[in-house]
Protein backbone atom coordinates (compact mmCIF):
# COMPACT_ATOMS: atom_id res chain seq x y z
CA UNK A 1 0.00 0.00 0.00
CA UNK A 2 1.18 3.48 -1.01
CA UNK A 3 1.43 6.31 2.04
CA UNK A 4 -1.62 8.04 1.53
CA UNK A 5 -3.79 8.05 4.36
CA UNK A 6 -6.28 5.38 4.54
CA UNK A 7 -10.44 6.24 4.07
CA UNK A 8 -13.09 3.37 4.16
CA UNK A 9 -15.85 4.48 1.69
CA UNK A 10 -19.43 3.06 2.05
CA UNK A 11 -20.47 2.02 -1.19
CA UNK A 12 -23.92 1.25 -2.32
CA UNK A 13 -24.05 0.60 -5.63
CA UNK A 14 -25.85 4.31 -6.18
CA UNK A 15 -24.52 7.66 -7.89
CA UNK A 16 -24.35 9.40 -4.90
CA UNK A 17 -21.77 6.75 -3.01
CA UNK A 18 -19.92 5.95 -6.26
CA UNK A 19 -19.05 9.79 -6.32
CA UNK A 20 -18.66 10.17 -2.77
CA UNK A 21 -15.26 7.37 -3.69
CA UNK A 22 -14.03 9.31 -6.37
CA UNK A 23 -14.33 12.18 -4.17
CA UNK A 24 -12.21 10.64 -1.64
CA UNK A 25 -9.53 9.60 -4.26
CA UNK A 26 -9.50 13.06 -5.51
CA UNK A 27 -8.55 14.05 -2.20
CA UNK A 28 -5.63 11.88 -2.00
CA UNK A 29 -7.11 9.26 0.02
CA UNK A 30 -6.19 5.73 -0.22
CA UNK A 31 -9.65 3.92 -0.54
CA UNK A 32 -11.52 1.10 0.45
CA UNK A 33 -14.32 -0.04 -0.06
CA UNK A 34 -17.18 -1.63 2.05
CA UNK A 35 -20.52 -3.05 0.79
CA UNK A 36 -23.06 -3.31 3.34
CA UNK A 37 -25.40 -6.39 2.23
CA UNK A 38 -28.51 -5.62 4.60
CA UNK A 39 -31.10 -8.09 2.97
CA UNK A 40 -32.31 -5.20 0.38
CA UNK A 41 -34.77 -6.32 -1.41
CA UNK A 42 -33.21 -4.78 -5.07
CA UNK A 43 -29.71 -7.37 -4.39
CA UNK A 44 -28.40 -5.80 -7.82
CA UNK A 45 -27.47 -3.11 -5.90
CA UNK A 46 -24.69 -5.25 -4.42
CA UNK A 47 -23.12 -6.19 -7.64
CA UNK A 48 -23.34 -2.85 -8.65
CA UNK A 49 -21.27 -1.63 -5.29
CA UNK A 50 -18.92 -4.04 -6.38
CA UNK A 51 -18.36 -3.34 -9.64
CA UNK A 52 -18.09 0.64 -8.80
CA UNK A 53 -15.41 -0.10 -5.89
CA UNK A 54 -13.65 -1.93 -8.84
CA UNK A 55 -14.03 0.47 -11.34
CA UNK A 56 -12.41 2.81 -8.91
CA UNK A 57 -9.41 0.42 -8.42
CA UNK A 58 -9.92 0.38 -4.24
CA UNK A 59 -6.77 -1.00 -2.06
CA UNK A 60 -9.41 -3.53 -0.32
CA UNK A 61 -13.23 -4.35 -1.14
CA UNK A 62 -15.53 -6.46 1.80
CA UNK A 63 -18.66 -7.27 1.98
CA UNK A 64 -20.26 -7.43 5.30
CA UNK A 65 -23.74 -9.00 5.61
CA UNK A 66 -26.20 -7.38 8.59
CA UNK A 67 -29.59 -8.83 8.65
CA UNK A 68 -32.22 -5.82 9.01
CA UNK A 69 -35.00 -7.50 7.84
CA UNK A 70 -34.98 -9.72 10.74
CA UNK A 71 -35.88 -6.42 12.47
CA UNK A 72 -38.19 -5.35 9.46
CA UNK A 73 -39.52 -1.59 9.36
CA UNK A 74 -39.05 -0.59 6.17
CA UNK A 75 -40.02 -1.23 2.08
CA UNK A 76 -36.44 -1.89 1.40
CA UNK A 77 -36.25 -5.11 3.54
CA UNK A 78 -39.66 -6.17 4.81
CA UNK A 79 -42.39 -7.05 2.90
CA UNK A 80 -44.40 -3.28 2.49
CA UNK A 81 -44.75 -1.64 -0.87
CA UNK A 82 -42.34 0.82 -2.85
CA UNK A 83 -43.94 3.99 -3.51
CA UNK A 84 -44.67 4.75 -7.26
CA UNK A 85 -45.04 7.83 -9.68
CA UNK A 86 -44.91 10.49 -6.64
CA UNK A 87 -44.57 13.96 -7.87
CA UNK A 88 -40.74 14.68 -7.31
CA UNK A 89 -41.70 17.37 -5.26
CA UNK A 90 -43.79 15.37 -2.60
CA UNK A 91 -40.64 13.02 -2.41
CA UNK A 92 -38.44 13.89 0.98
CA UNK A 93 -41.85 15.08 2.57
CA UNK A 94 -41.66 13.64 6.29
CA UNK A 95 -40.45 10.02 6.69
CA UNK A 96 -40.35 7.75 4.01
CA UNK A 97 -41.30 3.85 3.86
CA UNK A 98 -38.34 3.27 2.40
CA UNK A 99 -36.13 4.83 5.29
CA UNK A 100 -34.60 1.85 6.88
CA UNK A 101 -34.37 2.39 10.54
CA UNK A 102 -30.93 4.11 11.78
CA UNK A 103 -29.28 2.19 8.39
CA UNK A 104 -26.57 5.08 8.17
CA UNK A 105 -25.95 4.83 11.79
CA UNK A 106 -25.64 0.43 11.52
CA UNK A 107 -23.06 1.12 8.20
CA UNK A 108 -20.95 4.13 9.94
CA UNK A 109 -20.62 1.67 13.29
CA UNK A 110 -19.24 -1.17 10.98
CA UNK A 111 -16.87 1.13 8.97
CA UNK A 112 -15.84 2.40 12.18
CA UNK A 113 -15.02 -1.72 13.68
CA UNK A 114 -12.93 -1.88 10.22
CA UNK A 115 -11.47 1.60 9.99
CA UNK A 116 -10.53 0.51 13.47
CA UNK A 117 -8.41 -2.60 12.25
CA UNK A 118 -6.83 -0.96 9.14
CA UNK A 119 -5.68 2.39 11.42
CA UNK A 120 -7.73 4.50 9.32
CA UNK A 121 -9.46 7.46 10.88
CA UNK A 122 -11.75 8.84 7.70
CA UNK A 123 -15.24 7.58 6.95
CA UNK A 124 -16.84 8.50 3.68
CA UNK A 125 -20.36 8.10 3.13
CA UNK A 126 -22.61 9.65 -0.16
CA UNK A 127 -25.50 10.62 2.41
CA UNK A 128 -27.53 13.74 0.78
CA UNK A 129 -29.56 16.18 2.69
CA UNK A 130 -31.35 17.78 -0.34
CA UNK A 131 -33.52 14.66 -2.08
CA UNK A 132 -33.82 13.04 0.98
CA UNK A 133 -34.27 15.45 3.48
CA UNK A 134 -36.86 13.30 5.22
CA UNK A 135 -33.87 11.32 6.23
CA UNK A 136 -32.61 11.85 10.08
CA UNK A 137 -29.40 10.13 9.34
CA UNK A 138 -28.57 12.34 6.26
CA UNK A 139 -28.08 15.72 8.33
CA UNK A 140 -24.68 17.47 9.17
CA UNK A 141 -25.88 17.14 13.01
CA UNK A 142 -26.25 13.34 12.93
CA UNK A 143 -22.51 12.95 11.22
CA UNK A 144 -21.09 15.40 13.66
CA UNK A 145 -22.93 13.43 16.49
CA UNK A 146 -21.33 9.99 14.69
CA UNK A 147 -17.90 11.58 14.97
CA UNK A 148 -18.26 12.45 18.20
CA UNK A 149 -19.58 8.78 19.49
CA UNK A 150 -16.15 7.29 17.44
CA UNK A 151 -13.71 9.31 19.48
CA UNK A 152 -15.44 7.73 22.47
CA UNK A 153 -16.05 4.17 21.73
CA UNK A 154 -12.45 3.13 19.78
CA UNK A 155 -9.29 2.47 21.15
CA UNK A 156 -7.68 5.11 18.79
CA UNK A 157 -9.85 8.02 20.35
CA UNK A 158 -9.47 7.30 23.47
CA UNK A 159 -5.88 6.02 24.04
CA UNK A 160 -4.28 7.42 21.57
CA UNK A 161 -6.07 11.00 21.14
CA UNK A 162 -6.88 10.26 17.18
CA UNK A 163 -9.80 12.15 15.72
CA UNK A 164 -12.16 10.38 13.04
CA UNK A 165 -13.76 12.15 10.00
CA UNK A 166 -16.94 11.00 8.79
CA UNK A 167 -17.14 12.81 5.47
CA UNK A 168 -20.29 13.40 3.29
CA UNK A 169 -18.74 15.52 0.45
CA UNK A 170 -22.25 15.33 -1.34
CA UNK A 171 -24.11 16.64 1.29
CA UNK A 172 -25.33 19.49 0.19
CA UNK A 173 -25.25 18.82 -3.76
CA UNK A 174 -28.10 17.93 -5.83
CA UNK A 175 -28.97 15.34 -7.68
CA UNK A 176 -27.67 17.58 -11.00
CA UNK A 177 -24.46 18.89 -9.36
CA UNK A 178 -24.11 15.19 -8.86
CA UNK A 179 -24.29 14.40 -12.57
CA UNK A 180 -21.86 17.08 -13.25
CA UNK A 181 -18.92 16.32 -10.51
CA UNK A 182 -19.42 12.64 -11.57
CA UNK A 183 -18.54 13.59 -15.26
CA UNK A 184 -15.61 16.26 -13.43
CA UNK A 185 -13.83 12.92 -11.94
CA UNK A 186 -14.66 10.59 -14.64
CA UNK A 187 -17.09 8.37 -13.04
CA UNK A 188 -18.83 6.09 -15.29
CA UNK A 189 -22.65 6.07 -13.80
CA UNK A 190 -23.81 3.41 -16.25
CA UNK A 191 -21.89 1.15 -13.54
CA UNK A 192 -24.37 2.63 -10.96
CA UNK A 193 -27.66 1.20 -9.04
CA UNK A 194 -30.47 3.25 -8.52
CA UNK A 195 -34.46 1.47 -8.39
CA UNK A 196 -35.58 0.40 -5.55
CA UNK A 197 -37.78 -2.00 -7.19
CA UNK A 198 -35.90 -3.21 -10.97
CA UNK A 199 -37.40 -5.66 -13.58
CA UNK A 200 -34.28 -8.41 -13.75
CA UNK A 201 -33.55 -10.31 -16.93
CA UNK A 202 -30.42 -12.45 -16.06
CA UNK A 203 -27.72 -9.95 -16.41
CA UNK A 204 -29.76 -7.36 -17.86
CA UNK A 205 -31.34 -5.17 -14.84
CA UNK A 206 -33.70 -2.53 -16.10
CA UNK A 207 -34.95 0.10 -13.90
CA UNK A 208 -39.04 1.11 -13.27
CA UNK A 209 -38.12 4.65 -13.71
CA UNK A 210 -41.23 5.40 -11.42
CA UNK A 211 -40.20 4.85 -7.82
CA UNK A 212 -38.79 8.04 -5.67
CA UNK A 213 -35.36 6.61 -6.36
CA UNK A 214 -35.63 6.51 -10.42
CA UNK A 215 -37.56 9.96 -10.16
CA UNK A 216 -34.94 12.09 -8.04
CA UNK A 217 -32.23 10.26 -10.74
CA UNK A 218 -34.01 11.24 -14.04
CA UNK A 219 -34.61 14.60 -12.47
CA UNK A 220 -31.10 15.44 -11.71
CA UNK A 221 -30.01 13.90 -15.26
CA UNK A 222 -32.49 15.91 -17.14
CA UNK A 223 -31.40 19.30 -15.02
CA UNK A 224 -27.94 18.75 -16.29
CA UNK A 225 -28.41 18.34 -19.70
CA UNK A 226 -27.58 14.82 -19.59
CA UNK A 227 -29.01 11.80 -20.77
CA UNK A 228 -28.96 8.87 -18.24
CA UNK A 229 -26.88 6.20 -19.67
CA UNK A 230 -28.44 2.91 -17.40
CA UNK A 231 -31.52 0.90 -18.96
CA UNK A 232 -35.12 1.85 -18.16
CA UNK A 233 -38.22 -0.20 -18.18
CA UNK A 234 -40.56 3.11 -18.96
CA UNK A 235 -38.64 6.43 -18.96
CA UNK A 236 -41.39 9.39 -17.65
CA UNK A 237 -42.41 11.96 -20.25
CA UNK B 1 -49.01 -6.78 24.78
CA UNK B 2 -49.28 -4.83 28.05
CA UNK B 3 -49.15 -1.26 28.57
CA UNK B 4 -45.30 -1.34 30.30
CA UNK B 5 -42.75 0.95 28.27
CA UNK B 6 -40.82 -1.27 25.86
CA UNK B 7 -36.89 -1.79 26.16
CA UNK B 8 -34.76 -3.52 23.49
CA UNK B 9 -32.38 -5.54 25.83
CA UNK B 10 -28.83 -7.15 24.23
CA UNK B 11 -28.55 -10.36 25.47
CA UNK B 12 -25.39 -12.22 24.48
CA UNK B 13 -25.34 -15.53 26.80
CA UNK B 14 -23.27 -13.88 28.92
CA UNK B 15 -23.84 -13.37 32.92
CA UNK B 16 -23.81 -9.59 32.61
CA UNK B 17 -26.67 -9.83 29.98
CA UNK B 18 -29.08 -12.11 32.37
CA UNK B 19 -28.57 -9.88 34.90
CA UNK B 20 -29.31 -6.63 32.27
CA UNK B 21 -32.29 -8.01 31.18
CA UNK B 22 -33.54 -9.14 35.16
CA UNK B 23 -32.71 -5.73 35.89
CA UNK B 24 -35.08 -4.23 32.52
CA UNK B 25 -37.91 -6.17 33.85
CA UNK B 26 -37.72 -4.93 37.63
CA UNK B 27 -37.43 -1.55 36.70
CA UNK B 28 -41.00 -2.16 35.18
CA UNK B 29 -40.38 -2.23 31.33
CA UNK B 30 -42.03 -4.81 28.58
CA UNK B 31 -38.48 -6.10 27.03
CA UNK B 32 -37.99 -7.84 23.87
CA UNK B 33 -33.87 -9.23 23.61
CA UNK B 34 -32.15 -8.82 20.77
CA UNK B 35 -29.45 -11.69 20.12
CA UNK B 36 -26.47 -10.66 17.76
CA UNK B 37 -24.41 -13.17 15.66
CA UNK B 38 -21.56 -11.80 14.94
CA UNK B 39 -19.67 -14.56 13.55
CA UNK B 40 -18.01 -15.05 16.95
CA UNK B 41 -15.90 -18.58 17.45
CA UNK B 42 -17.59 -19.66 20.29
CA UNK B 43 -21.41 -19.93 18.58
CA UNK B 44 -22.60 -21.88 22.17
CA UNK B 45 -23.07 -18.65 23.19
CA UNK B 46 -25.75 -17.49 20.58
CA UNK B 47 -27.88 -20.32 22.02
CA UNK B 48 -27.48 -19.59 25.42
CA UNK B 49 -28.26 -16.05 24.74
CA UNK B 50 -31.52 -17.52 23.26
CA UNK B 51 -31.88 -20.00 26.58
CA UNK B 52 -31.46 -17.10 29.09
CA UNK B 53 -33.99 -14.92 26.38
CA UNK B 54 -36.88 -17.39 26.64
CA UNK B 55 -36.39 -18.45 30.77
CA UNK B 56 -37.40 -14.41 31.65
CA UNK B 57 -40.16 -14.78 29.30
CA UNK B 58 -39.42 -11.88 26.73
CA UNK B 59 -42.01 -10.53 24.69
CA UNK B 60 -40.49 -11.17 21.54
CA UNK B 61 -36.71 -12.34 20.59
CA UNK B 62 -34.87 -11.61 17.35
CA UNK B 63 -31.02 -13.20 15.97
CA UNK B 64 -29.54 -10.57 13.42
CA UNK B 65 -26.46 -11.62 11.97
CA UNK B 66 -23.83 -9.33 11.26
CA UNK B 67 -20.37 -11.16 9.94
CA UNK B 68 -17.69 -9.03 11.80
CA UNK B 69 -15.49 -11.79 10.73
CA UNK B 70 -15.16 -10.24 7.43
CA UNK B 71 -13.85 -7.40 9.18
CA UNK B 72 -11.54 -8.83 11.10
CA UNK B 73 -9.34 -7.49 14.03
CA UNK B 74 -10.20 -9.76 17.33
CA UNK B 75 -9.62 -12.87 18.39
CA UNK B 76 -12.80 -13.82 19.11
CA UNK B 77 -14.35 -13.68 15.57
CA UNK B 78 -10.78 -13.70 13.48
CA UNK B 79 -7.96 -16.45 14.14
CA UNK B 80 -6.31 -15.04 16.47
CA UNK B 81 -5.07 -16.87 20.04
CA UNK B 82 -7.57 -16.42 22.91
CA UNK B 83 -5.02 -15.45 25.64
CA UNK B 84 -4.83 -18.25 28.31
CA UNK B 85 -3.95 -18.40 32.10
CA UNK B 86 -3.49 -14.53 32.99
CA UNK B 87 -3.95 -13.33 36.69
CA UNK B 88 -6.91 -11.95 37.02
CA UNK B 89 -5.05 -8.63 37.80
CA UNK B 90 -3.51 -8.60 34.64
CA UNK B 91 -7.21 -8.61 32.96
CA UNK B 92 -7.99 -5.10 31.93
CA UNK B 93 -4.51 -3.91 31.50
CA UNK B 94 -5.00 -2.21 27.86
CA UNK B 95 -7.44 -3.04 25.30
CA UNK B 96 -6.86 -6.86 24.78
CA UNK B 97 -6.72 -9.22 21.86
CA UNK B 98 -10.57 -10.51 22.71
CA UNK B 99 -11.84 -6.81 21.77
CA UNK B 100 -14.38 -6.60 19.03
CA UNK B 101 -13.62 -3.24 17.16
CA UNK B 102 -16.67 -1.03 17.60
CA UNK B 103 -18.32 -3.45 18.89
CA UNK B 104 -20.67 -1.72 21.26
CA UNK B 105 -21.82 0.95 18.70
CA UNK B 106 -22.94 -1.68 15.96
CA UNK B 107 -24.97 -3.90 18.37
CA UNK B 108 -26.28 -0.25 20.10
CA UNK B 109 -26.93 0.91 16.41
CA UNK B 110 -28.96 -2.32 15.47
CA UNK B 111 -30.51 -2.27 18.72
CA UNK B 112 -31.74 1.46 17.86
CA UNK B 113 -32.93 0.45 14.70
CA UNK B 114 -35.06 -2.51 16.24
CA UNK B 115 -36.58 0.09 18.78
CA UNK B 116 -37.36 2.66 16.20
CA UNK B 117 -39.57 -0.15 14.35
CA UNK B 118 -41.22 -0.79 17.78
CA UNK B 119 -41.08 2.71 19.23
CA UNK B 120 -39.13 1.97 21.98
CA UNK B 121 -37.00 4.67 23.57
CA UNK B 122 -35.05 2.64 25.98
CA UNK B 123 -31.95 0.28 25.16
CA UNK B 124 -30.99 -2.25 27.81
CA UNK B 125 -26.40 -3.45 27.47
CA UNK B 126 -24.87 -5.28 29.66
CA UNK B 127 -21.75 -3.45 29.76
CA UNK B 128 -19.42 -2.95 32.37
CA UNK B 129 -16.48 -0.88 33.54
CA UNK B 130 -14.74 -2.67 36.10
CA UNK B 131 -13.45 -5.77 34.78
CA UNK B 132 -13.09 -4.71 31.28
CA UNK B 133 -11.47 -1.22 31.95
CA UNK B 134 -9.58 -1.94 28.52
CA UNK B 135 -12.63 -1.80 26.28
CA UNK B 136 -13.20 2.12 25.30
CA UNK B 137 -17.18 1.10 24.34
CA UNK B 138 -17.78 -0.02 28.08
CA UNK B 139 -17.13 3.26 29.14
CA UNK B 140 -20.34 6.17 30.84
CA UNK B 141 -18.86 8.84 28.35
CA UNK B 142 -19.57 5.61 25.58
CA UNK B 143 -22.49 5.16 26.31
CA UNK B 144 -23.88 9.17 27.12
CA UNK B 145 -22.63 9.86 23.45
CA UNK B 146 -24.39 7.36 21.58
CA UNK B 147 -27.55 8.52 23.52
CA UNK B 148 -27.07 12.07 21.64
CA UNK B 149 -26.33 9.90 18.40
CA UNK B 150 -29.67 8.53 18.80
CA UNK B 151 -31.57 11.26 19.05
CA UNK B 152 -29.81 13.22 15.67
CA UNK B 153 -29.96 9.54 13.72
CA UNK B 154 -33.99 8.90 14.04
CA UNK B 155 -36.78 10.03 13.36
CA UNK B 156 -38.14 9.62 16.86
CA UNK B 157 -35.29 11.78 18.16
CA UNK B 158 -35.66 14.45 15.40
CA UNK B 159 -39.38 14.92 14.44
CA UNK B 160 -41.19 13.86 17.86
CA UNK B 161 -38.82 15.11 20.03
CA UNK B 162 -38.42 11.68 22.40
CA UNK B 163 -35.33 10.68 24.02
CA UNK B 164 -33.39 7.51 23.99
CA UNK B 165 -31.82 6.34 26.96
CA UNK B 166 -29.09 3.50 26.95
CA UNK B 167 -28.91 1.87 29.96
CA UNK B 168 -26.05 -0.44 31.73
CA UNK B 169 -27.28 -0.96 35.05
CA UNK B 170 -24.10 -3.36 35.89
CA UNK B 171 -21.58 -0.34 34.85
CA UNK B 172 -19.71 -0.38 38.04
CA UNK B 173 -20.53 -3.47 39.74
CA UNK B 174 -17.97 -6.40 40.14
CA UNK B 175 -18.52 -9.62 38.99
CA UNK B 176 -19.06 -10.38 42.54
CA UNK B 177 -22.17 -8.29 42.66
CA UNK B 178 -23.51 -9.41 40.08
CA UNK B 179 -23.61 -13.18 41.10
CA UNK B 180 -25.38 -11.54 44.00
CA UNK B 181 -27.26 -9.43 42.42
CA UNK B 182 -28.13 -12.60 39.82
CA UNK B 183 -29.84 -14.24 42.85
CA UNK B 184 -31.54 -11.42 44.47
CA UNK B 185 -33.67 -11.22 40.41
CA UNK B 186 -33.72 -15.12 40.42
CA UNK B 187 -31.27 -15.35 37.20
CA UNK B 188 -30.61 -18.96 36.78
CA UNK B 189 -26.77 -18.40 36.23
CA UNK B 190 -26.69 -21.92 35.21
CA UNK B 191 -28.12 -21.48 32.04
CA UNK B 192 -25.63 -18.85 30.54
CA UNK B 193 -22.44 -19.41 29.00
CA UNK B 194 -19.39 -17.29 29.50
CA UNK B 195 -15.92 -19.14 28.21
CA UNK B 196 -14.26 -17.68 25.01
CA UNK B 197 -12.85 -21.58 24.10
CA UNK B 198 -15.19 -23.80 25.35
CA UNK B 199 -15.03 -27.45 24.62
CA UNK B 200 -18.40 -28.65 23.16
CA UNK B 201 -19.39 -32.64 23.36
CA UNK B 202 -22.99 -32.71 21.63
CA UNK B 203 -25.24 -30.91 23.87
CA UNK B 204 -22.18 -30.82 27.06
CA UNK B 205 -20.29 -27.52 27.02
CA UNK B 206 -17.75 -27.17 29.09
CA UNK B 207 -16.19 -23.68 29.68
CA UNK B 208 -11.89 -23.65 29.86
CA UNK B 209 -11.71 -22.47 33.35
CA UNK B 210 -8.40 -20.73 31.51
CA UNK B 211 -9.46 -17.37 29.33
CA UNK B 212 -9.56 -14.14 30.72
CA UNK B 213 -13.76 -14.79 30.73
CA UNK B 214 -13.70 -17.76 33.13
CA UNK B 215 -11.38 -16.10 35.61
CA UNK B 216 -13.49 -13.55 36.04
CA UNK B 217 -16.53 -15.23 36.33
CA UNK B 218 -14.57 -17.47 38.92
CA UNK B 219 -13.20 -14.89 40.74
CA UNK B 220 -16.70 -12.80 40.98
CA UNK B 221 -18.41 -16.53 42.32
CA UNK B 222 -15.40 -17.55 44.24
CA UNK B 223 -15.74 -13.22 46.12
CA UNK B 224 -19.74 -13.48 46.12
CA UNK B 225 -19.07 -16.75 48.45
CA UNK B 226 -21.05 -19.34 45.77
CA UNK B 227 -20.13 -21.78 43.43
CA UNK B 228 -20.16 -21.67 39.69
CA UNK B 229 -23.30 -24.35 38.19
CA UNK B 230 -21.70 -24.72 35.13
CA UNK B 231 -19.38 -27.29 34.61
CA UNK B 232 -15.47 -26.92 33.84
CA UNK B 233 -12.54 -28.37 32.14
CA UNK B 234 -10.25 -27.64 34.86
CA UNK B 235 -11.18 -24.92 37.62
CA UNK B 236 -8.15 -23.06 39.04
CA UNK B 237 -7.45 -23.83 42.54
Amino acid sequence: MSDAPLAVCLVSGGMDSAVTLAEARARGFQCVALVIDYGQRHRVELTAAERVAKAQGVADLRRVRVDLSAIGGSALTADLEVPKARSPESIGQGVPSTYVPARNTIFLAIALGWAEVLGARHLFLGANQVDYSGYPDCRPEFLRAFEALANKATAAGTEHGQRFHVEAPLLTMSKADIVRRAEQLNVDLGLTHTCYDPLVEGDRVLACGACDACLLRLKGFAEAGRTDPIPYQTRPA
